[in-house]
């Protein structure tokens, strides 16, 4: 059966990672290529017990139709931690439910993007930023990141050109790992003021932090016009499909208008447990938890690195995240090195997904979070030797 | 906060039904501008039950990322139906699990619609599908909806256009309540017939059935380049969000691909919590009680309406659902009619939204899941000695 699809279609590729993800669906592979949360984290028992409770004492309101910007107890709760922790100036009316903040990314690409017009994209960037954006036929300028935030160079030239949109990953960033400095946080606001571009700063992971201060979202620096994201994905649980956007009123009202037209709402079932489990447990508590199993995790994934990678490709050094980059000399290609290692049994995402130009690249991403120290230490040791063999063969 | 949006915000409406709920939050006014099913009927001590096993026996799985297409046994479960009722030669890879059946509108359109290209629909037609659909500028041919089906020269006149996409909800349809008959059905099968259109077949009410006799779906008669939408939100709970679209490998695989974008999937936790209520529970016997109470308060307004309305007015006699459709002589606007019913405490929701033209329309959508028999006599009574006022006047 063939159809006339929407010219859209053409520019939107099928998720690589899910892709590879069938490949390593052996068990003999050691996978460093997705991108989950470790399940042994989750507080299953806390979370069956808020399920229990907000269905069978209030299944009313919580089996019911709901409102589109989202549980209003909810958006408070997340609200009032923005106050508390980084001093933003945020009230429950702020904030807008998401079905994961990946639907953040569809929504905000579609009430502000027009065919041809353009966003700015860090380079590597998230690759479901470039999916959901792709949908949207934009234009791409890519400014790339280095160890502590994007080259203001190439930003300036970027934001020369008027875009819509400059969307970024401020912390331990998918896929490289990479944080902005608090000065670079400062000086990518200031670019910013007086500019129309809308900055949308996606915060996945800025909670997960195991070594180093504490930073302030960039939205501190440059609260208008700009768009925070954020997710109980990592914090939580992925399952429940709850992320949230903080935006201004008008861009707000757009953002409803599309939601609603995109799936009414976000489920009420899965919001309203989280909030029970917020309100009945310590989330800090559970983060130093994360914190430390994944601190402990890219401690040996880095430890592995520094004995069995060879000594020309170099990695970053996170501190907070889920995810690894390391980079191979010039002219090396991931995807080669990626037939050769799954034939060794150890899987990691090519860098190519990352680029807005699909480029063969000579990156990879590694995420730690789901394997114990000893596996992490033996699939490096795998990689290692993989790399090495690739490298002296070209 | 000025922001420049895209051209495509510019076409949608906000949903005109959730300003209206609005006004009737008010707990003295008699509603019949809701769409909700009757929460008295949510199954909430076995969904509960259900929510906490899967959670707790199974919180690895339930709370984890999954795969865009769905959950295989709840995918499963739902092919299995249609085998074994309808007949329709469907397996679990047919299916693709959606965030309410809201979600797939949004989808087919996305994957579908370039600006410009023509979506045949329905008049009046589902309010929700024009939100969504506008989203990707469409133009309409519209097609009146009459107590059999719709009107098949006009079909055959809009088909001669080579739309990409009919759009028609075949059973009870909100806003009418009309059914097509099984004539009708194969009618429109023969007409789509050897034409590039796809047929998406919207069906929330059809298993709501309280008269007459059970009908296949439309896709029976022409499976091929034809979608069917389905939902649990009327048979167990909206607050899931879960709902299913049926597709041919050529457009499932790209659904996949837009929804990978939107929200990567849906609630992990939704999906298994509904699935385990359907293993353990009576399915049928559930449906069976809801229709046993929606057909008691579908009567109680029918009766109403033939004591109080004026007899100029005329009303659907709906064999299910959850709507009634009634329509005052030309020339009389149901906004005007609205704004006298609220000052006698009695609301509904005008014609006007079902119409993608939005015109001041003579009709009326009338709800009557969400108020106890007595109540609904009471609205009624209101509501006509408005009619009779209103119309008095001209």
């Amino acid at each position: 059966m063939s159809h006339n699809f929407a010219n859209r279609m053409q520019s939107v590729p099928r998720s690589f990672i899910r892709e590879i993800l069938k490949v390593t669906q052996d068990p003999t592979v050691i996978s460093f290529a997705g991108g989950l949360p470790n399940p042994a984290l989750f507080p299953s028992e806390a979370l069956a017990e808020a399920a229990r409770t907000v269905i069978a004492d209030h299944g009313g309101e919580t089996l019911q139709y709901s409102t589109t910007e989202g549980h209003p107890p909810l958006r408070e709760w997340i609200a009032a931690r923005y106050r508390e922790r980084d001093g933003l100036d945020v009230s429950a009316d702020d904030i807008m439910i998401t079905t994961g903040s990946q639907q953040a990314l569809d929504l905000m690409a579609k009430v502000l993007i027009d065919p041809g017009d353009t966003i700015v994209m860090e380079s590597p960037g998230y690759l479901g930023a470039i999916q959901a954006f792709s949908m949207f036929e934009p234009k791409y300028e890519t400014v790339n990141v280095t160890a502590d935030g994007p080259d203001l160079d190439a930003l300036e030239r970027a934001l020369a050109k008027n875009p819509k949109l400059f969307y970024a990953v401020t912390s331990f960033q998918n896929p490289s790992g990479l944080t902005y400095s608090d000065e670079k946080r400062q000086a990518v606001a200031e670019m910013l003021k007086g500019t129309d571009t809308v900055f949308a700063e996606d915060n996945p992971y800025g909670d997960l932090r195991f070594a180093g201060e504490r930073q302030r979202p960039l939205m501190a620096y440059r609260p208008e016009k700009s768009l925070l994201l954020g997710t109980f994905s990592k914090i939580a649980a992925p399952g429940f499909r709850i992320g949230w956007v903080v935006a201004d009123p008008d861009l707000r009202h757009k953002l409803v208008t599309a939601k609603q037209a995109a799936d009414l709402h976000t489920s009420t079932v899965s919001q309203r447990i989280v909030h029970r489990w917020l309100e009945d447990n310590d989330l800090d508590e559970h983060i130093a938890k994360i914190c430390d199993c994944y601190g402990t995790q890219c401690n040996a994934m880095l430890t592995a690195a520094d004995e069995f990678f060879p000594e020309e490709v170099t990695l970053t050094r996170a501190e907070g995240g889920m995810f690894l980059w390391a980079e191979m000399p010039e002219g090396c290609s991931s995807m080669k090195l990626f037939d050769l290692a799954i034939k060794e049994k150890v899987a990691f995402v090519p860098g190519n997904p990352f680029y807005v130009d699909g480029r063969d690249a000579n990156t990879l991403r590694l995420n730690y979070t789901n394997a114990v120290p000893e596996t992490i230490t033996e699939g490096m040791k795998r990689l290692g030797k993989c790399m090495k063999d690739y490298i002296a063969s070209l």
